[in-house]
């Protein structure tokens, strides 16, 4: 009888067309970003910003003082794209270099007064854009998205530091 | 009364803050884009795949012929990154150039028989990568993700279009 299942090594790994290319998440969470990031880029555009420095600026106004790397990682960038950023806000005077309480020999980058206002002027506008996206999507599947999306996201984490 | 609730104009936008950065959608969505692409490329080295060719191939494989444009849209690529992309592939005999039936105007790609061998070598590989980052995340919350993915999408494209 278990000559009547054909291919089933086959089977239990199912095609994409099975799956549906469209229904495949990491499909639809890699244009989300995409598009998403593309709208974010044209709204930058009348504030003088670029992506990079927006996102320092909003993980520093937001999570206190950091160094490059920590900075890197949050900003989703690479170190060296980050410290040309960092360099360059920091001539504008948006944020400055300081040494970690505790340990003389870490460099931290801190957000100026003068940067959190750059930010704060940004935010409104990016906050309406993530309400338009999300729109008719309720709170509780909100809280439920974002659940997923911190499984999905540790699950990532810990298979790229397994891998190397 | 009214005079007791201060900021109320600026309570309309909670801060970053109180929203906490790290539960902030967009902010997961684009780090688990970056993070699960990363690791796709390196997946691909070892099949002689580029991040666009394995896109191209793998929506041409499942959704029939396309155009350049249709192609690049899927892909989420640049059109002229797709251009380069698929004069590639049908340099290696992967892709072929056909006219649309019923319009001979319109230029069509169709994956050849090689090139979905390609990927079908490497979709075992991408399945694993996407069962390995949904541990845990049960059948019906998988569902309600990619539910409310798709809302998201439509509304960024909606938003998109209207914006020009």
């Amino acid at each position: 009888m278990a000559d009547d299942v054909p291919d089933a090594g086959a089977r239990s790994v199912p095609s994409l067309d099975a799956l549906g290319l469209t229904d495949f998440a990491p499909f639809l969470i890699n244009r989300i970003s995409a598009t998403y990031s593309g709208q974010v880029q044209q709204m930058l555009r009348s504030h003088d910003l670029t992506t990079p420095k927006m996102r320092a600026l909003a993980v520093l106004a937001t999570q206190g003082a950091l160094t490059v790397n920590e900075l890197a990682y949050l900003a989703v960038f690479e170190q060296s794209t980050m410290s040309r950023t960092l360099d360059a806000l920091e001539k504008q005077g948006f944020v400055q270099r300081e040494q970690r309480a505790g340990d003389m020999r870490v460099r931290e980058l801190r957000i100026t007064q003068a940067g959190r206002a750059v930010f704060e002027r940004f935010w409104p506008a990016l906050y309406g854009l993530y309400e338009d996206m999300f729109a008719g999507v309720e709170p509780g599947q909100r809280e439920a998205l974002v659940a997923a999306l911190h499984r999905v996201l540790d699950n990532l984490d810990r298979k790229g530091g397994l891998a190397g």
